[in-house]
């Protein structure tokens, strides 16, 4: 048996699993969020034990060495040569990485020199990856790239309609995002089913409070919604999706800010929460619903583009016949699964009421008879990056 | 009978057309190219003369005067004053106007406070009204508008997800474009199919230089592939369509120029010209396909985004019965057509190829047993603002 890290650095926060390998297990799981507060919040929670602390934690590399320490201090190993791998999500591969690679002194350059386009996150799994390295110089790195699974997509699906030199001197093009997680559930599916999944038109739904879908089409990502950026696509908790582009010059005019002002706006303040004025939350907007109009105007259009992109992917692929729902909104909301399902009821797709009563569970959702089975599948971007991991070392 | 004109005035050219009606009879039809410079073209052909001049006309006002008096000396008419109406193309309405209106000093006021979103348009449109009056003060004016006839869509289709207060303060939504033309194709289908407007659920692709697809459902535009401005929706001969917002700042930071020169680029040098570095017109891209990788590929694009569009129309109106072709690619290209329309074919929908084998000519091209029926329908805007017009007078 094999100890395996998946690590996952957010601009301000750094989650971990410790995973015995190939069982599988959770052995640990901990996490450090508000990284460069005083009060940063430490939890790490082994089967039977849980450390909580508030502490002043300045950057990631202390971060990972508290993370660390505990797994000691829970008696989770006795020593850091006990792991022998760590997998680091990197949520910006560029065109360089189509699957999950050693992280070696070249891809590490890479990782750093994509940060342009992922500023909130590869530079700081850079600083993971380093720090880890440092206190355990002989573990092996592995780097489990968010955009991987999208480098399938043909060039008519990820070039954008501008100068094609443009496109190919700066590197301009569809990179989608939640590769892992449109991976790993598009994947069960086909193993639920029982079918090969080269065979499957799949639509992946990961709708959290980032929000992506995917078609999967002979075993490939064939388009997804986020685009050059996780800005793109769907309405999200507090992003805008697609919009007009020449709104972020009308309204750096209108408010007398910046571009990149506006693009605050956009990524921090709009979405579910710009629209609703409530919440970034699906949770609070579908309590909202009955009795605010804005709560059910905000979930309209998040369903409403949903639609879009189904109809979209569904005409594009010429037809569809797995649908997953998964992530934080996916998994958990009957009501937005159903919401989405009944308006493809003209398609011959239809939802068991009494199985979507359901949350996080892997199950079938959709009737016998429905023209497309829909599937409810938790996602588990962790284990897939213990499993490659594990595979790599 | 009454002679009414159409008119329609672009950034540096002006459109014109006499028109019998109730007959709907073209007397003439004229224009002016090059407005500004000193070897502006000037065209006006009648049922049996032409005048073709290359003078200075140095703006709108002087191109109104010089189309007028070319309508005297062919003969057309003998004095002014048997022209009863004209009606003049507005781009944008705004959300004042969701028909055709006389236009009086208050809405003349209105046309002109909406400059800001049609800058290149109704500035220009105001010009040609003033001048027109200045010389036939008695002459009723009309106002045919473009965004008039997606006045309809709901909230959940006209709203982006960006804060509320913004949307509501800055008048940002989806206004769509081409309405005229997507109107006049749209009731003209239900026309040649001998069925009630309001029981069909229409898909129009006008596709042309600019172009915008439109779903029409219970009689009313639906939803509309222009967003805030033309540049939103399909690929287009210049313009970009659909692009992550996030590239205006990155092309912007790497070029080192300002947004609104990104904004040119994608404008004036994108969609299928900066796609095969070829054309902006899609009759050259079609004749270098089969050689060209870059011509392909642009047309590839074209035709992506096309159906997407369709997908996520048929998915958001719950099926679609017809579909309509117009505007210069729609109605001259059996290739672009049948590109379309074969990707459907899973749908049921299917192409009579014989039938397709024509330009510009009102039929139905999809075989008998199609599950939706094809349309060819040449536009004819300044049909509609005759009539338009002729109505309201």
């Amino acid at each position: 048996m094999t100890k395996v890290l998946a690590l996952n650095a957010g601009s301000s926060s750094l989650k971990m699993q410790l995973m015995e390998m190939p069982a599988e297990k959770l052995l640990c799981k901990g996490q450090v969020e508000r990284i460069g507060f005083n009060d940063a919040i430490v939890t790490v929670k082994s089967a039977d034990k849980k450390i909580k602390k508030i502490m002043a934690i300045k950057d990631h590399t202390k971060a990972i060495d508290i993370l660390l320490k505990a797994l000691v201090e829970l008696a989770v190993i006795t020593d850091y040569a006990e792991i022998k791998g760590a997998g680091h999500r990197i949520v910006q591969g560029g065109t360089y990485f189509n699957k999950s690679v050693v992280i070696d002194a070249n891809v590490l350059k890479k990782i750093e020199s994509l940060g342009e386009l992922a500023p909130l996150h590869n530079p700081v799994a850079v600083i993971v990856i380093k720090a880890l390295n440092a206190i355990l110089p002989d573990i092996i790195s592995v780097g489990v790239f968010d955009t991987a699974f999208h480098q399938s997509l043909a060039e008519v699906a990820y070039l954008y309609s501008i100068p094609l030199e443009l496109s190919q001197k700066y590197a301009i093009r569809k990179y989608g995002a939640h590769g892992t997680s449109h991976d790993y559930v598009s994947h069960r599916a086909a193993e639920m089913l029982d079918k090969q999944y080269e065979d499957l038109k799949i639509i992946t739904l990961h709708l959290g409070a980032g929000a992506s879908m995917t078609a999967i089409k002979n075993g490939k990502s064939f388009d997804t919604s986020m685009g050059f950026t996780p800005i793109a696509g769907l309405t999200m908790g507090t992003r805008a999706g697609d919009i007009d582009i020449s709104i972020i010059t009308y309204l750096a005019e209108k408010l007398k800010i910046s571009e990149k002002e506006v693009f605050e706006i956009l990524n921090k303040k709009s979405g579910l929460l710009g629209l609703s004025g409530i919440s970034s939350d699906s949770r609070e907007i579908e309590d909202a619903m009955a009795t605010d109009d804005r709560a059910k105007l905000a979930m309209d259009i998040f369903v409403d583009r949903i639609i879009g992109y189904i109809g979209s992917y569904y005409a594009k692929m010429g037809g569809v016949d797995v649908l997953v729902f998964t992530a934080g909104i996916g998994e958990n909301s009957a009501i937005v699964r159903q919401m989405i399902i009944d308006r493809l009821s003209f398609l011959g797709i239809k939802l068991a009421p009494e199985l979507n009563q359901v949350r996080g569970v892997e199950q079938v959702i959709s009737t016998d008879d429905s023209t497309a089975t829909v599937l409810l599948i938790p996602t588990n971007e962790e284990l897939m990056i213990a499993r490659d991991t594990f595979k790599i070392i």
